[in-house]
């Protein structure tokens, strides 16, 4: 079975933004063995749009569209797809009524244009949308079926976990499984010299293994991808695969079920009912803000600082102005005054510090822009490690939460 | 004059990797006035490849295909023009002497298969890779110019910086401009039912300029597009348009340069030496990340407190237990007494204090997932709201940020 995905937005055609839907969409469909042979763009142009559409209907299985389900003129694929397949548009009752109470729920009127969305080619499926108001729709033609789905990322990847649930049933020639490990703490480079002889024997295996390795802020990832009829065969060879990869890289693997490390680091504190109180600098808030994105956080963050002057390191977590003078605010003594000084104030069983220079200004020969200190206290035990980072500031934000969170998790770990 | 681009490599057909060449190229385009209408990403598949061309052909201008020149079995690109354009594959004795020396170069002895990179369809323009083996080719047909780029970035850029200097010329009727006004405070519908009738009519203009309307987390983005001779052309419509729309939508604007709101509100506090101080509760620190995403954000953030419990706000901002008690920690009460605390506590000009249910637990009938509370102080003006968004944890936490942030340049405006 195969499949083509058509983007459709005249922003995706500029120089700026890029269609990355079809990455979930094409993550999704191999899951069920489904192919895509081709992706394209095309911009809000109704005929534009139906031109694409008709050289594909017969070709393939299926065709996937997002975008252009919105309720303002620009918003072409309703119509496009009706034109196309000679179909008038039917008011849906039951969908206005749901757009209405969308608003109503918010205090609000619905707008006059917004009824546009509750149009339906004849003969379509309505495909609910649980956070939004564009409706997603099935038809099928000339022996394909079209997928008609709402362009916002999140909307669309809801939406399209129900219809492959109800509608799409997996090809018999096997589906596509994926494991993805995830590593920090090490360079690309050093993951890949490490367990490139390993992965390079995979494809010869019973069920062989595609791997690509890819890298991202203090974060490596192992895409482990198998086909096999049964999910219990892809597991069984993924299982050994990682048990290799594991050998070789040790604690650098956190984790394998597609966790974030903030998850693993929750899912650890949580397990001991400890609670956690953070004090950052350099990374302004977002240590926190990444360990609270993940659901019942308020069971185990207690609190955090955000310390960004020196004054209040002294005056809001106690850190001793003479330690500063005489180590810098970016030190290894100055981030374990910190993490012990929220920890003894907010009564927390861990304590974090992290005091850096994000750059571009504040560097010094001595400490250029990267440098970044981190202390991680549990119990008796701590952790507290020094880092260069390289890159731009958020850069360096995002490498110096991604370094706690991994000092905490091995603080835990041990 | 108008393009299509097509990427060629099957690895741009799973769930990992995407075509970003097309970026690059469209802002060169953009530069010489030649707008993109259509991309198409299609497998190392010479039939497939073949149709994507021959559809194109007589359509439009140009089509820039990138990748599928190097030297194995699977780049079909060469093979699949010369036979849809029914010519034969000449072998270049020049192209294959440049090989054969940058293998020798490196000490090698040039493979056998690279003899296929030496191989032109009768009638191309052969243009020379610096850096690589691949050249590239230009093609007429139809009226529809092919160009051949090779995949990689660097060879790929490289190569058509020369073609644009030496083989495209800036078409007479101008060249593309861009200008992005952000928006936030208000949806989507309500932001195109008052400013489509118009931005209908700007196409009628002299400098005609095309809109798009894009909604993300509590943001709409209005993209305007003008064709024109000179850059002040451009500059001056754009000009007009803005005022335009800064008539109707007043305030609600907030950038017109690419700025996001953190820089917007940065810029607001500097100007005036103000500092600030934030108490985050359900926002977990993202709102202090973004602020301090700003290079040169030390100058005003001086410190930030999260404080996820009802005991850290009491301990922490100083909020009545009784307040707490009375109206609930989600409450425009308690939203205020955490903005004053944090405010008296830092000694800074401007306090926020945000409360609310990001989810997916803790919300209530009276309350629902999605309930915030807002207060911002400044000398002695303040805006205290409360919010009801939608949407999933992560989504609620933006939305949050980007509201807290639009109240305080709300509050510093005026």
């Amino acid at each position: 079975m195969n499949a083509r995905i058509i983007a459709i937005g005249s922003e995706l055609l500029g120089p700026l933004r890029i269609d990355t839907n079809s990455l979930a969409i094409t993550e999704r469909l191999n899951a069920i063995g489904v192919s895509v042979v081709q992706k394209t763009v095309v911009g809000d142009d109704r005929k534009e749009l139906a031109a694409v559409i008709a050289d594909a209907l017969g070709v393939v299985d299926l065709i996937v569209c997002t975008g252009g389900l919105g309720p303002t003129a620009d918003d072409v694929t309703r119509e496009a797809v009706a034109e196309l397949l000679g179909v008038p548009l039917d008011l849906d009752p039951t969908l206005l009524e749901g757009i209405q109470k969308r608003f109503a729920r918010r205090g609000l009127e619905m707008p006059e244009i917004n009824k546009r969305q509750a149009m339906v080619p004849r003969g379509a499926v309505v495909l609910p949308n649980p956070i939004g108001t564009a409706a997603g729709l099935l038809l099928e033609h000339q022996g394909t079926r079209i997928l008609l789905l709402p362009g916002p990322p999140a909307e669309m990847t809801q939406m399209l976990e129900g219809i492959i649930r109800d509608h799409l049933t997996p090809t018999p020639d096997g589906r596509l499984f994926r494991r993805i490990l995830k590593i920090t703490g090490r360079t690309e480079s050093d993951v890949d010299s490490l367990v490139q002889p390993t992965y390079a024997r995979w494809p010869e295996r019973r069920v062989p293994i595609d791997t690509t390795i890819l890298a991202s802020l203090g974060q490596i990832e192992l895409h482990l991808t198998a086909r096999a009829r049964d999910a219990s065969d892809a597991e069984d060879a993924f299982d050994v695969a990682e048990r290799e990869v594991r050998d070789l890289l040790g604690e650098s693997v956190y984790s394998a079920d597609g966790s974030p490390i903030e998850a693993v680091v929750g899912r650890l504190l949580a397990d001991r009912g400890w609670t956690i109180a953070l004090a950052e600098s350099c990374t302004g808030g977002l240590t926190t803000s990444r360990l609270t994105d993940i659901p019942g956080s308020s069971r185990y963050v207690e609190m955090a600082c955000v310390c960004y002057s020196n004054a209040a390191k002294v005056a809001w977590l106690g850190v001793p102005q003479a330690l500063i003078d005489e180590h810098g605010a970016v030190s290894e003594r100055v981030a374990r005054a910190m993490a012990l000084g929220v920890r003894r104030r907010a009564g927390t069983t861990v304590g974090v510090g992290i005091t850096g220079i994000a750059g571009p200004g504040g560097g010094s020969p001595d400490k250029p822009v990267g440098t970044v200190a981190i202390a991680v206290l549990a119990g008796d035990a701590e952790r507290v490690q020094t880092f260069r980072f390289i890159g731009p500031r958020d850069s360096v934000k995002s490498q110096s939460a991604q370094a706690a969170m991994n000092l905490l998790r091995l603080l835990l770990l041990n």
